[in-house]
């Protein structure tokens, strides 16, 4: 009886990464190390990514707000109620105890600087990361500056939704005086019962060809190294981060053979056009007797082959366009980044005014030469009909921290 | 080892309610029975609420919506995929593969009518639940049409938000023609590790009382059954639903004693004022050595005891209120529905920006008598100064269905 329920548990709970099955002990992410956290951990089921811009010029300002995050973040990782503020007047609490009893659920909370904390007024110029610069205008790029950029990013991930809005809440009660929120984006990632890589919302299997974190590849395409870069952000690593909606109507209404050639792999499995399983090498030579590349000449994974970058990207799904806006309705019916050539909003049932798609979110060391180039080289990619970037930034994120210290320590000293 | 293993293991998965240790099978809820799911069972960890608009008036076209989404859900529900529509062309997929390889977590689609569908042209005129009409307007109410009323609601719940996703998108695919988006919210609820009742975002333990499914109170207040009613609805139940925005950045400045004031019971551990524990009898009269009483005369648990109900409300935290609005942003710091009396935006490093609070959900028999006199009861609640109602809606959520069967079989036969 007990053998027979433990075996049952040990599998269904051998399959989820939210169960440390090792110790029992409640599921956690360190917050102090030679690297960030949030980055070469597994990914979790929930994220936010919030970017805000500094309320004051001046390293000094910079440092403070990192000094009281990270003093934070190094408690709520771990489990704790954030810190004492300095100066709180008694009878009140450190905590809003919306996370009270729910497990740290291997939250990460992780910290980036936008090109403006090297800009004027900051002090900072020498220290600028060398590809820290804002990203160029690509091809159909239809982003609205209301969520793009920010001077700050905290990506903030856990296994448990309460426990990152908790982690939020935690963190903006210290921004008063110190920086002002630009752009909150939600997003989620399930993970299979059975193990393995998560699905986005077209469907196929998102995560496949990955760099793997403590393999070379990770380390040279991921860690900040180069003699080239400042000594303070050795160890850290750059943030691309992308909305982009889906037309998810348009993409339900091909046959699923031309999702497939769109991508080059095949949404059941995962396997690359002519392969059988997910993990099969991708023949980009290989044709069919009619002489016909197998992976099309612009499938996304022929076009993007070989720019290795960790892609550690969320689904979002925030329904209707206005359904979470704070004011009035849109009149509008078709919003104005939506192209005319879009299927009119009547057609699908309102289903063009949905927002959904991809937080596209890339960990590299080299931008220019990885997400920068990758995106150019997609300018021809079919997926581009199909989808939207509707926000957009880029951030140096810095590396990790000892215990007791702030991120960027050495930057802001 | 193995024995070790097995026990941490075990302890930890009893504690969730996502793994059903008995069977090992795949956590589900039956989408037949006498009632629908998602009322009596016990609350899953995300939900989207979804309500629409039937894009063509007569009982034929509800009836048509009705069947195609009973059989998606049927299947769904099952962690089936969802059934081929009529006429699919050779080569697309009934499916998206969001949800493939995920367990249905779960899973729950609960269906309810709102005040329009028993309304002109539609031919039910002499079938319309005795209390469904819209709401009235209650003291500080700032609804916003946009997030408010329509005709036919969806619950969509599950342990999973990917699944949740899933479900939603199967649902939709079927509504071109037959119905129009009207508003969606997401929200999510975490069950603390060790269990017993989750927090909402004010911090405190929300569903302390409340009927429980099973007993004698849960019947007499949850499931219609009265002479009164038509023979469809019986078994069913009323759907309240208020989208209800709370100003956390202001609670978060008040002393805990005055939180605990308001609300009549202790964020920390959710006991009544005077009481240790979080289920000792709530005593009125308790008066304090001062003369005052122990529960305030205003306290919220105070003003709305006695009222039963079935609250099964979500939290929701959507960031930045613009961030998810498709339009361009919103060029007005304070947004129309935020009073000019509320901290302004700055003051808060933007917080009143934010779009945080509780999508109170409850079901009950007698709207009347229960949420309205409820609402009405609070109108002096200190709360009310901490929140804003911004959406409201009322459905009759039919009785559950048998095998094959739509839902409101007999309401629209
Ligand atoms: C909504 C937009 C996108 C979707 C739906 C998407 C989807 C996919 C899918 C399904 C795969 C194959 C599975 C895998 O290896 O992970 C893939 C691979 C890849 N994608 Fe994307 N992608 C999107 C945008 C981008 C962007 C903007 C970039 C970078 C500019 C990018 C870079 C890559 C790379 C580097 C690979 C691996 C290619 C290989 O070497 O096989 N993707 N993507
Ligand atoms: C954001 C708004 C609200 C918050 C934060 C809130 C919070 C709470 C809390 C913390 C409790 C005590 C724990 C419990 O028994 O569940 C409670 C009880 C209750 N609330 Fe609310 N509530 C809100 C709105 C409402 C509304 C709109 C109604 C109905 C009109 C309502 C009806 C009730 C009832 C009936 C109880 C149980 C009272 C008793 O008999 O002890 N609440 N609420």
């Amino acid at each position: 009886m007990i053998a027979a329920g433990a075996t049952s548990v040990g599998i269904i709970a051998s399959k989820d990464p939210r169960f440390d099955q090792e110790s029992g002990s409640p599921p956690m992410e360190p917050f102090q190390g030679p690297h960030q956290g949030g980055i070469a951990s597994d990914q979790q089921a929930y994220a936010l990514f919030l970017a805000c811009d500094l309320a004051k010029s001046g390293k000094e300002h910079l440092r403070e707000l990192l000094d009281v995050w990270s003093a934070v973040a190094a408690e709520i990782t771990a489990g704790n109620p954030p810190p004492q503020p300095a100066g709180l007047t008694p009878g009140f609490s450190a905590d809003t105890d919306v996370g009270a009893g729910l497990d740290p659920a291997r939250l990460t909370v992780t910290f980036g600087l936008g090109p403006g904390v090297f800009g004027d007024g900051m002090g900072l110029d020498s220290q600028r990361p060398k590809h820290l610069r804002p990203l160029p205008e690509f091809l159909g790029d239809t982003l609205n500056p209301a969520w793009s950029d920010g001077d700050v990013l905290v990506q903030i991930c856990a296994d448990d939704a309460q426990v990152v809005s908790h982690a939020f809440r935690a963190l903006r009660a210290r921004m008063p005086g110190l920086a002002r929120m630009r752009w909150t984006q939600y997003g989620f990632l399930s993970r299979p019962a059975a193990g393995g890589t998560p699905r986005n919302l077209l469907g196929h299997k998102d995560g496949t060809v990955n760099p793997r974190p403590g393999t070379a590849e990770f380390n040279r395409s991921v860690w900040v190294d180069s003699v080239d870069e400042p000594a303070w952000f050795h160890g850290g690593s750059y943030l691309v981060f992308r909305k982009i909606r889906m037309k998810t109507a348009d993409w339900d209404q091909l046959p699923l053979a031309e999702q497939d050639r769109i991508i080059g792999r095949q949404r059941a499995d995962g396997a690359p056009l002519g392969g059988v399983d997910e993990f099969d090498a991708v023949d980009l030579q290989a044709r069919a007797s009619d002489g016909e590349p197998v992976i099309p000449k612009n499938a996304h994974i022929r076009l993007v082959h070989g720019f290795a970058m960790l892609r550690r990207s969320y689904n979002y799904d925030y329904g209707t366009l206005i359904a979470n806006a704070g004011g009035t309705p849109d009149p509008v019916p078709v919003p104005p980044h939506v192209h005319a050539s879009d299927t009119p909003a009547h057609a699908h049932g309102g289903h063009s005014q949905l927002d959904t798609g991809l937080l596209f979110a890339a960990y590299m060391n080299d931008p220019p030469a990885q997400f920068i180039a990758a995106q150019r080289a997609l300018a021809n990619d079919p997926l581009n009909g199909l989808i939207q970037h509707t926000g957009s930034a880029i951030f140096a994120m810095p590396s990790g921290c000892a215990k007791g210290e702030p991120i960027a320590k050495v930057l802001t000293d």
